[in-house]
């Protein structure tokens, strides 16, 4: 069974609602930033130019709401905290890094056409 | 060269900036609705359950100001309309297809994890 066929995808159908889930751009770039290992917070807001703390906390709860993420305490002083990919979320490495290798391949030719085209919003 | 590594994504990179153009669910939806061939706006309002006119007519012009969406006016009485993917576009299908099958494969899951936990939206 699948939703997502030529005939589209219904709203109320578990594929559709996952890739609301995944087709947010924090949450691409979070899983990706985990894809090496777990990483803390503050080393995560380095990895992802340009994402706020709060942003950053909102969007790791909401992947530990989905159980893509996890975080482990550590009981250590001062504390440590970590967040990782739980082994559902290590599925979507793959599909996360397909579209990064188009974006990187691609980009370019966005910008060119952006450019030549005069539909930068920059 | 590559932006995406292990030290993450600066934010003036050209992939950085081209993830957060795909990684929107109607951008997503859009580019997937048109993989088998051109579709009207009406067909795709059909296919994409749950987006508006407005909002599809909003990404649509997104999608062809990256160059990715091309907009085709036959000479026709009434006038038909059509939306078709690029040649840019369609190396999209691809990593967009990726994201999909993830979906309809462990969809089950995270709506599982979400009825245990407690931590489904709805």
């Amino acid at each position: 069974m699948t939703c997502a066929t030529r005939y589209g995808f219904l709203a109320d159908c578990p594929a559709r609602l996952t890739i609301e889930i995944i087709a947010d751009k924090w949450a691409a770039l979070v899983v990706f930033g985990l894809s090496d290992g777990p990483r803390r917070h503050g080393e995560l807001v380095g990895q992802i130019g340009g994402v706020s703390r709060k942003v950053l906390t909102q969007t790791l709860r909401r992947l530990q709401g989905y159980g893509l993420v996890e975080r482990h305490a550590y009981r250590e002083a001062p504390p440590r905290v970590e967040y990782r990919l739980t082994e559902l979320g290590r599925t979507l490495v793959e599909p996360v890094a397909a579209l990064t290798a188009w974006a990187e391949q691609h980009g370019g030719a966005v910008a060119d056409f952006q450019d030549a085209h005069g539909t930068s919003p920059r």
